[in-house]
């Protein structure tokens, strides 16, 4: 039997991270169920990039590099998550995308492992991670990206492989891998250890130093609430940093940028990790919405996106029964993230008839319903409502409208 | 005899751009000579990053892919840019940073230049263009860069040059190559040519399809007033599209990006150069500031620019003669871009000091004070009292204080 809404709301009213949605722009009559893919507004953001836009670059233009330390912003922001993933301050930076970031971690790591070659992946990794390898082994002569299903990971890592590249939490079934033991399967046969940490990262608790991770990526615009194409961030153990080397010599990672000299030298510590010039806008956005963290310890985060996440399952379980839902995400709480998958036969448009009566969720080919549970502007309320909506809809077929059915160039 | 105060009023009056100042705020008491670093804030920006911020990211969600068409900006601003440049609209896309496109772009010609090995540049261009070239040769067996000096470039292009690359307008001495000559002569011995935009593009004219260009990269933050770090541009020409491949492999290259398949298949046209997420924000702002170029065709723009130049070089040669100042930028207005060059032995504390009276121009290391012009939002007046004002700092010798010789750390 789920717990009823008066339950619930008992639990709200306990919550120590009620109040911290306060912190968040919703939009009226809307649960919002994707900052796994796009994260809320936090209520500070527009006011500090507002500030950014007219009085920094308005007011100070060039001299804002030094009278508003935007050239330090990488670093300074790269700090403020490294606690939020058991990092040191100066083994994280912001830069790029995570793209771009996968890039130069994936290129660095082959590089010093010669004559190993072999980056290895898990087949339905998020799809720019596969790209990018992919693109790195048609550039570089030999290497060559094998995949193999989480359940064969550690009994393939071997002597052979220079790389091992998983997303921490995977982005569609919500599934975690146990960071812990495949970092440590890799360093026992000397391979190297790069997690995604996009769908982690502000959502459960990560720790590198822990774990003597060696390289991670991730995103600023899911649970870091960055905005829309946020810059990324990337991680070097310091152990590493002097040892890798990025194929992306831009002008910011020299050790001299301003010397201006015609060659390049990289810069000492993880600051040879950044290329271009820092985008100032999304940098002051990630800056800011990076305080809606303050005072929310990690595993207090993880423990209420838990709760959340079994809520929810729970309810859709008990009331959803019967309407072709199939869990896809994990039960134990310690095996997934902070997202929930259904798979449904018409999931497109059960998803936007549900996104119609205001329960914000996304699609994710060919049949996933995916519902993000973000602990710092969800309450447990809003849970039940959610998936009395998704009932609703079911329950009414009115998903069956031909207005649903269209997809959108970005579902 | 150079002109006197009341015939460059006299010119102010008779400019058909004199009415675009307006679109620019622009501090008071502040000559801005720097927008060949970083352009002033158009005044439209401020309200519609804020619009973005609150509006679109807010309210929208993650429903702004589709309902702000966020997917479609990178194509829709690179459009934008691409008529500043005499480029097709699906020739430009927005991306990344300058340095991370130069590395597309360079590794994408090498590749398809095999067996041609060598990267021809000259020494002293951009240090980031130099430094990217280093990476690629770096990183791909048998490419190297080589550098020869500007007169030289013309005799050195041969059979063996897989890629020339050059900035158009040089950094630091304003210098102007000749685009028609030397990609006519790189074509003539089947080597590609990629331009660096980031001192042309919106303050002379620039025709790539005219000259048949094959590659360019560019900048959103100078000419283009798209704010501190804002993403850049690059340009494939349509013939060369499909044959290029974008080492840079991330998801927004995709031919299919949202079907979540597991192999990368490069889009059709010129998306395929994109990589990661696109940066929103940074986007908002570049295609809100192109809005200022509205009505300005880039002849015009260019010959106020040229006149602005020849005025400033007119009234420091004339008016600072003595001082120990040497024009280090081509008297030709057509040699040079819209920015003008003066060597001095004690330039870093001469800026300092101009800047402290409102003049802000900038220092290249180790003694070229830099001052750019920008026709959209300066006078024939502020040129004068530019002038003026370098006259006064070196005459009283202002700049010997000590407060001006301490170097900030971005100069």
């Amino acid at each position: 039997m789920s717990p009823t809404l008066a339950e619930i709301r008992a639990w709200d009213a306990a919550d120590p991270l009620a109040g911290f949605k306060r912190r968040f722009v919703l939009p009226e009559g809307v649960i919002y169920l994707d900052g796994n893919s796009l994260g809320a507004l936090p209520a500070a953001v527009a006011s500090r990039v507002g500030a950014t836009v007219s009085e920094e670059w308005g007011r100070s233009l060039i001299r804002g590099w030094n009278d508003h330390d935007w050239i330090g912003a990488p670093a300074r922001v790269g700090a403020q998550i490294a606690r939020l993933i058991g990092a040191k301050p100066h083994e994280v930076v912001v830069a790029d995308s995570t793209s771009v970031n996968l890039f130069k971690l994936i290129v660095a790591a082959v590089a010093c492992q010669a004559p190993r070659k072999t980056i290895l992946a898990e087949p339905g990794n998020f799809p720019t991670d596969l790209y990018v390898a992919q693109g790195v082994a048609g550039l570089l002569d030999g290497v060559r990206l094998t995949t193999v299903t989480a359940d064969k990971v550690l009994e393939t890592i071997d002597g052979d492989t220079a790389l091992v590249m998983l997303t921490h939490v995977h982005f569609k079934t919500g599934a975690r891998h146990d960071m812990a033991a495949i970092t440590a399967r890799a360093h026992e046969v000397g391979a190297l250890m790069l997690w995604d940490l996009c769908h982690s990262a502000g959502a459960i608790e990560v720790d590198l130093a822990a774990v003597g991770a060696d390289l991670a990526v991730g995103c600023g615009y899911k649970y870091l609430n960055g905005g829309p194409g946020a810059p990324a961030f990337l991680y070097v153990a310091e152990r590493l940093q002097g040892e890798l080397a990025s194929p992306l010599t831009g002008w910011m990672g020299h050790a001299a940028p301003f010397a201006f000299g015609d060659d390049y030298r990289p810069a000492a510590g993880i600051g040879r990790f950044l290329c271009g010039t820092p985008p100032v806008l999304g940098l002051a956005a990630l800056e800011c919405a990076l305080e809606a963290f303050d005072g929310a310890p990690m595993a207090q985060i993880e423990a209420k996106g838990q709760r959340l996440c079994s809520l929810f399952i729970e309810l859709v379980e008990d009331r959803c029964a019967g309407f072709g839902l199939t869990l896809v995400t994990p039960l134990d709480p310690a095996a997934r993230g902070s997202h929930v998958s259904f798979a449904h036969p018409d999931g497109y448009p059960v998803m936007q008839a549900l996104i119609d009566r205001g329960v914000i969720g996304d699609f994710r080919a060919p049949d996933v319903l995916r519902f993000g549970f973000t602990p710092l502007y969800l309450s447990f309320e809003d849970v039940w409502r959610a998936a009395e909506t998704l009932r609703e809809v079911l329950a009414e077929e009115t998903w069956r409208a031909p207005r649903f059915q269209t997809r959108a160039r970005v579902t």
